[in-house]
C-alpha cells in the first residue's frame, strides 16, 4: 500500500506493528523480571511513550534535557532518566526545573559532572538521583574500571543535593558475560563500602534478546525496538515484517534501464550505514540497491530497474531513529488505513 | 573564540566569512560573464539569499517547492529556479501558486514530468519556463544523450503552458571538456531544430573555479561556497579560514588519556563522509580525529587528548549543507562578536 494521498517523501509509522513490538518486548522483560525503560530517541512522540508506559514500562529514557522537556510537556509521563552528562548553567537550571515536574534521574561519569549537579541541587527538597555511567566495553562515555565506578559512586553520594542511584552502561552486544562481570565487580565494591546499588541499567537494541545473559541488570533501556529497522533485521533480532517505520518515496526519474531516482535522499534516509551496504531496503524489490544519496535524491540501481516515473516505493531505512529526527511530522497508519500526520514533538532537540 | 554564553551544540555562522565568500565568487562570475544563481540548500536563510542577490546573483536555486515557498515568504526574492522533477497534484498546485509570486523556472528530464507541468500550466497567463536536465556524467538525474535532450526540448516547447528555457546539468567535477562537448552538441541539435537555448545552467562547488572551462554555460549554480566545509578544503577550492560554518561543542567526558566525548553527534554533524576520514576537523587540533558518532555523542581520539570536561571546541564539518538542515536555528557571529540566533527558515523542507 503506497497511500496515493500522502505527499512524498513521507515517514510512515504503522501503529499495529509498533504496538506489537512494544508488547512483545514488554512480555519478555516482564518474564525476566527486568524493568523496561524505553529510550524515546526512536519515536520522539509522547503518544507512543505513553503507550509504552501503559504496557508496563517503568519510565522513559531521554538523552538530552530538551528531549525530556518536549516529552513531558503534555503531562502523563512521570519518570525520566537522562543518560547524559549534563553540563553548563543553562542546562543545569532546566534540569532543576524538570526535577520539580517528574521523578528524575541522570547519569555522570566524572567528578566535574557530579560537582555541577551538586551545585545545582544543593538545597533541593528532594535530592537528585545520579547513576554512574560505566564503560563496559562500548568505548563511548563511562568510567573505565569498577574501582573508578566505586570511587565516583561514593563521591556522588557524599555531595549535597545528590543521591547515588546505581550503575548505567551502554553495553557492547555479544559481550554479555564480560558486561556481567564488570557490573558485578563494581556492585560488589560499592556494596562493600556500605552503599546500596538500587538500579543496574543496561540496554541496546541489537542485544535485546540477550538481556537475561546479564542477570545483574535490573533495568533495560532500549529505543529502536519499537520501530525496528534494516540494521536490526541484519542483527537477526526482528524481521522485515516487524519494521513499523517505512519511508514512502516517489520515483522522479528513470534515466536508463538499470537506474531510477527517488525523492528521498539523505535529508530523509540519512547517511547512516551502520555497517550495511546501501542506504535502505526497498520493500518487495530485493534486487534493488539504494546505491547513493544526495540530499534530495536517492539513487536506485538494479540489473533491470523496471520502474516508471511516478511509481511509489516503501523503504525500510538502515536506522529508524535518525530518520524520525529528520521529519517535522510522521504519517500514522494501521496497515492500509491512513490515520493522518502527527508532529514529532522531540525532533531536533540536541540541547 | 568559543562563546561561553551560547548553549552547545550550536552551529555558528561567521557573516564576515560568508560575505567574503559571496563577494569573491561573484567577482569571478562577473569576470567570466557568467550569471551566478546560488543554491540556497546550504544556508536556507532568506537573509543570506538576499545578500547573494545584492552582490549580483540573478536569482536563487531551490531543490524543492517547499524550500522555494519558505525562501520567498518574506518577499525580496523574485527569481527562482527549482532544479527538480516536480510530480504529483499537490506539488504541482503549489508550483502554480509560486509562479504567480515570482519569476519561476523548473527542470524536467522526462515526458512524464513535462506532461504534469503542462496539465498544470495550460491556460496560465505566462507559460512556465522549463529547462531540460542533462546527465553529463554525474549519473543522477537527466537525459542521457544530446539527442534525447533535443527531443525533450522540442516536446516541452510544444506543450500548452510551457516554454523551453534551456539546458541544466549537475556536472561531474574534473570532466569539464566532456561536459562542454555534451552541452555544445545538445545546443547545436536544438538550435538546428529552430529553438533558442537561452540558458545553459551548470554548477557544483568542487568545480567552482573551473567554470570557465565550460564556456557554453551561461549560468552557474552553487551552494556550499557561501559557507565552505572540510570537503571543499580537501578539494582545494578554499582554505579552513574560508569556512564560515563551524559547530560549537562541549567536551562532556574524558574517559582516558586518548579519548574525549563531545555533545555533538550525528544529529548535528551528520554521518556524511564525502570520501573523508573522520567526521570533521577540530579547529586548532589537527592531531584529533573525530573517529565515531552516535546520535548525541562525538568520539574524539588522539595520541594525547589533552582535554578537560567542559572544554569547548569548534569543528569544521565534512558537509556544511546537511548540518544546517539539522538545526532549527543557527548562531550568527562576526569574528568574536555574537549577533544572536537566527531561524533556519527552509530547514527540513523535503516536499
Amino acid at each position: 500500500m503506497t497511500f496515493p494521498s500522502i505527499d512524498t517523501p513521507a515517514v510512515l509509522i504503522d501503529l499495529n506493528i509498533a504496538e506489537a513490538n512494544i508488547d512483545r518486548y514488554q512480555a519478555y522483560c516482564t518474564d525476566q523480571k527486568l524493568h523496561l525503560r524505553p529510550h524515546i530517541k526512536t519515536h520522539k512522540l509522547p503518544m507512543l511513550a505513553k503507550r509504552q508506559l501503559e504496557a508496563g514500562a517503568v519510565g522513559i529514557c531521554c538523552q538530552k534535557v530538551s528531549e525530556a522537556e518536549a516529552m513531558i510537556a503534555d503531562g502523563g509521563i512521570e519518570d525520566v532518566l537522562i543518560t547524559y552528562n549534563i553540563l553548563g548553567a543553562d542546562k543545569l537550571a532546566r534540569l532543576r526545573e524538570l526535577s520539580e515536574k517528574v521523578r528524575l534521574s541522570v547519569i555522570a561519569d566524572s567528578k566535574a559532572t557530579v560537582d555541577g549537579l551538586s551545585d545545582t541541587f544543593a538545597g533541593a527538597s528532594t535530592p537528585l538521583t545520579v547513576l554512574v555511567e560505566c564503560d563496559t566495553g562500548g568505548a563511548r562515555c563511562g568510567v573505565m574500571t569498577s574501582e573508578q565506578a566505586a570511587d565516583l559512586a561514593a563521591y556522588t553520594d557524599a555531595q549535597p543535593g545528590l543521591t547515588f542511584g546505581g550503575l548505567m552502561t551502554h553495553p557492547p552486544t555479544g559481550q554479555e558475560a564480560a558486561v556481567q562481570n564488570w557490573l558485578s565487580s563494581a556492585t560488589d565494591l560499592i556494596s562493600a563500602s556500605g552503599l546500596m546499588v538500587p538500579v543496574v541499567s543496561i540496554g541496546s537494541s541489537p542485544g535485546m534478546w540477550l538481556a537475561h545473559d546479564v542477570p545483574i541488570a535490573t533495568e533495560y533501556r532500549i529505543g529502536t525496538y519499537i520501530y525496528n529497522d534494516r540494521s536490526l533485521v541484519a542483527h537477526g533480532v526482528c524481521t522485515e515484517d516487524d519494521c513499523a517505520l517505512t519511508v514512502l518515496a516517489t520515483v522522479v526519474s528513470v534515466p536508463d534501464g538499470s537506474r531510477a531516482i527517488i525523492d528521498a535522499g539523505s535529508k530523509v534516509l540519512t547517511s547512516d550505514l551502520l555497517g550495511l551496504q546501501g542506504h535502505g531496503k526497498v520493500i518487495g524489490r530485493p534486487d534493488i540497491t539504494i546505491s547513493g544519496l544526495a540530499e534530495e535524491h536517492g539513487i536506485l540501481t538494479a540489473e533491470t530497474i523496471n520502474l516508471t516515473v511516478g511509481d511509489r516505493l516503501r523503504i525500510i531505512p538502515n536506522h529508524a531513529c535518525v530518520v524520525t529526527n529528520m521529519m517535522d511530522e510522521v504519517q500514522l497508519i494501521r496497515e492500509e488505513t491512513q490515520l493522518g500526520p502527527h508532529p514529532v514533538a522531540a525532533r531536533g532537540k540536541v540541547w
